[in-house]
């Protein structure tokens, strides 16, 4: 469930923003759309809200604040140019730990972190933004999506949120298993890829897949029917965590090739699931 | 005062990122050069650290939160391209006065606001991020001052601070004259005069003009002597509230002409003030 607060600003973002040139889009897809496809996204997890610093490592949330915001890029069909990052941290030692995990997202998913600025503050609060750059037929927006159109996947969903319930229950999880949850990795590749086969709309499935699907479909102005036995579920999850667990960071993508196939586009703005309606729930925060 | 987690984290940052290359700046100024000259920034607002929010409102929050970062462009010469903000909020209503504000900002200053990402949290932490354009011979970086070139300022100095005092002594301060504190005015056509006069540094004095000339002088290897008489003060403020009040928003630049003369650099590292050395003392955090 998306937090009321959350739905009002970023709404009336939407609403009250002047009509972008053509060719632009701004608020409303993954990442802004500038002027030669170029993109500005940002993201933020909050201490208490995104994590608990009882089962993760300041660390584990400088990396995720990057990715998740290169995930972003990823479901445009984009490629990182720069990060920066704002933060309020505790303490400095939180500081340093933190962009530990930032530094190694940055090399791995070769995004530069190019600056920065930092307060004091009682909780962690982690601001990413990153630009990046596409080059045609991307950027990919969530609005192309045409009825007949196939419904992919970049991978098997639902294991962020296992990985969650076991450590909300107070179980140890090893680092290696804990990984989709604390350490995902962007689609950066996956996403160029649907793009460069011209993929008709994509979106990351970061507040799980019928949520996000339902926004895809919604910024289409279609719907789409899925097939519970296509779905991939991650090992050790449920078809419910896979459905609506979110934090898995995988692409959801339409009209293209590759990927898993998990339904098709319809005219009727319906999402049904086995032909039952589907609803938009999705990601609870952590805490 | 700059707070010691702020020092920590931004110059470890600087010290372990990889070498940019030829061309781009990355930390260490007020926006990182990217590749043709593009400028990525980013700046956050913490309440309890840099407001309050019973002498301010969420919307004067809002303004300052993306004119400190449109500073920070004109401090190098160039002109916003686009900003998005990620906020943590108490409140809806909260959320949609921040936003009147970032709006009247952005279309003040012709920015538009193009995505952004919330939260709940229990206090109110806006962090805005800036891309940025920039046409030779900016951008304008903090390391190019020259001895014998003139130090100049756009602008008086000190108004913001003198607000501050007068606001923390319980008076109130109405709107107008309030405006330098809470509605600062980035001083963007001032920095593309001064790139276009082929200054040979800038910063904004955004911590003060003490310490902001000093990190100028610092990045440039050399030092300042400024004459006291000749460092413009706002009405209402002392020369020490304009040497080291912070948060004005002016921008001081060396080696061009335009603005205001202060002073003139030389090649011995001290910043002297009518011969006596100038503390690197800067901003304090509001509370």
């Amino acid at each position: 469930v998306v937090v009321r607060g959350e739905l009002a600003f970023i709404q009336r973002l939407i609403e009250r923003l002047p009509q972008p040139p053509p060719g632009q889009t701004w608020a409303g897809d993954d990442a802004a759309v500038l002027v030669e496809g170029r993109l500005l996204a940002t993201d933020l997890l909050a201490e208490g809200i995104h994590f608990d610093l009882d089962w993760c490592e300041p660390a584990d949330v400088g990396w995720k604040a990057l990715a998740v915001n290169l995930s972003d890029l990823a479901a445009m069909g984009g490629t990182p140019e720069a990060a920066v990052v704002a933060v309020t941290v505790p303490d400095e030692g939180v500081a340093d730990d933190l962009l530990d995990g930032l530094l190694e997202c940055a090399e791995r998913h070769r995004c530069p972190l190019v600056g920065g600025d930092t307060s004091s503050g009682d909780e962690l609060v982690v601001a990413v933004s990153v630009s990046g750059t596409t080059k045609p037929p991307a950027p990919v927006l969530r609005s192309g999506a045409l009825p007949g159109d196939t419904v992919f996947v970049t991978g098997p969903l639902g294991a962020a949120a296992a990985v969650l319930a076991r450590l909300q229950a107070g179980e140890a999880v090893p680092p290696d298993e804990a990984r989709p949850l604390l350490r995902p990795e962007p689609r950066l590749e996956e996403g160029r890829a649907a793009a460069d086969e011209e993929a008709s709309a994509m979106i990351d499935v970061s507040d799980g897949l019928a949520l996000d699907l339902h926004r895809l479909c919604q910024a289409s102005g279609v719907g789409a029917r899925l097939e519970a036995s296509a779905v991939p579920v991650a090992p050790g999850a449920t078809l419910e965590q896979a459905l609506g667990g979110g934090e898995d960071y995988e692409l959801c993508f339409t009209g293209a090739t590759g990927g898993i196939r998990i339904g098709e586009i319809v005219s009727s703005p319906e999402v049904l699931l086995d032909g039952e309606p589907l609803p938009p729930t999705g990601w609870e925060h952590a805490l």
